[in-house]
């Protein structure tokens, strides 16, 4: 029911950032590789293992100063099943030490459908009477393309477990606005029109901290837009992808938040996780300097925002 | 390059058909369970178990008369890791039997992440210079709210390798209207933007039967909207859900071929999977009993279609 503990992770770390966990092999250190393939060879298991090496190394280096962590599923599935499990032990490792974590899968069906993937996120699945975590994550991402059938299986697990969705708005690639900033006929975005409905979507499960449990995507490369929509989806938490590597930077995201310094996440991806190539240090530091460059990211985008009330 | 092959097989089996393989345990003869719970318990590896025995079934009883497969990866990811093994491990059965597989997954995302879809479901992940298949399949269905940009790394994988795409243009579901048929200030609906999309995407890819690699997904339910993009996508292979359980029927889904019976395949699932509970058969004869379906759609659609050319 709501984001209420994605927030209060967010206030007790004095830090709206989430960090992506998009462990291509190119970002993971020879040393960390060697070693799995010494053990798996060079294969799909191999490189599952790395992965999840990693990954956990991010986690241990983070948990601390970072509410969340937002595993994309694509960097898994390129692995195979194997890329899958890794999928499954980050979000499990990740929560154990205390993180929020937001499955970024952009999963979407019609109803009977994703019934199945909302229990295989952020449900439980049946197995002939015993139930089981599939994925056991706190929010998925989502794509409202298909409309309300699509979003009704998820909002029914959202009402009555502590989960919440991220329905795609304003994504942050140079194409997005192909479909997405088209007007329709009641003068109208596209954008603005699935904003929109995330409001109504989310209605019925509102948070002390005045949001919904449906949370919208807005890019952090189009701040006219992500200044338009906070100012008139007032119940709905953004995730804003686009900083850093994409070329957001923390001018652009400051009009996501509301007056309290809530009402967004940031999110990055390659900053941190390749901090360490960007720094030049020692492949064993990869960990440290992906805990450097949050701090940073922290301090930078807190600087325009101030504390978080 | 372009759904020859695919074609090819629905001119062989003159079945314009795709069974469906979205395996729920409900859907699933009670001996199979048992024998899958007898070895791992019930838990998602016992679940995955049982469901990869359903699917061979299926498989071993189809693969003659009926030209493709569409695991919905939904209700593999519903049974965690184990149930995503089970849906390579069933890629790879039904193509080693001579089918078509289309993986029904809906992926979207931008451009780096998408060209990770891309190498995970039609293409080939590269471990440290070692190539493997992490899932490959024959098809992907995919969502382009996200513009060109989350297409563009599929088409290069479409361009070189014997692959194709299924671009969700108007879903079957009761809500698909809400986003999809709203009219942009061009006048031209949602829906058809998106398919008229699709035939510039696959525009350099056009096949010998002239047809593109970039299809679309169009719903049994919405006839009229079918037979009107059939006739101004001419070179858009249609995946067209819906027809049986969804309500959708041979006369439906007629608009949706063009003079010479191509131009689309017809998807059922639980009609296929549940024709055993359906004709109320011992369990024993669940595959038996899918053959019996899938011989009696085929006769009702081409008994409208006639011979396919």
């Amino acid at each position: 029911m709501s984001f209420d503990r994605l927030i209060e992770n967010i206030r007790a770390k004095q830090n709206p950032t989430v960090a992506g966990l998009d462990p291509k092999l190119d970002f993971i250190p020879e040393y960390i590789k060697e070693e799995a393939f010494a053990a798996h060879g060079k294969t799909l298991e191999g490189a599952a293992a790395a992965l999840l090496a990693f990954n956990k190394g991010l986690i241990d280096a983070l948990c601390d100063i970072v509410p969340a962590v937002k595993p994309q599923a694509a960097y898994y599935e390129m692995y195979g099943w194997q890329g899958v499990r890794t999928l499954c032990e980050t979000i499990a490792y990740a929560r154990e030490k205390g993180m929020f974590v937001i499955t970024d899968a952009k999963r979407n069906d019609i109803g009977t459908t994703m019934e199945a993937y909302a229990k295989a996120h952020i449900g439980t699945t049946d197995i002939d009477g015993v139930k089981a975590d599939a994925f056991g994550t706190d929010a998925l991402t989502v794509n409202g393309y298909l409309g309300t059938d699509g979003i009704k299986p998820l909002l029914e697990i959202c009402n009555t477990q502590d989960k919440g969705i991220f329905v795609l708005v304003k994504t942050s690639n140079p194409s997005s606005g192909e479909l997405q900033d088209r007007i329709l006929d009641d003068s109208v975005t596209v954008y603005r029109t699935m904003g929109n409905m995330c409001e109504s979507w989310g209605a019925d499960t509102m948070g002390k901290y005045g949001y919904s449990s449906v949370g919208a995507v807005v890019g952090a490369t189009y701040p006219e837009q992500l200044g338009e929509l906070r100012s008139v989806l007032k119940h709905t938490f953004f995730l804003v992808p686009g900083y850093g590597a994409q070329g957001g930077g923390a001018k652009d995201v400051a009009p996501a938040f509301d007056e309290n310094g809530l009402g967004a996440i940031i999110n990055s991806s390659r900053g941190i996780m390749c901090a360490w190539k960007k720094e030049g240090c020692a492949p064993e530091e990869f960990a440290a300097a992906a805990r450097r460059e949050a701090l940073r990211m922290r301090d930078e985008i807190t600087g325009y925002i101030g504390t978080i009330k």
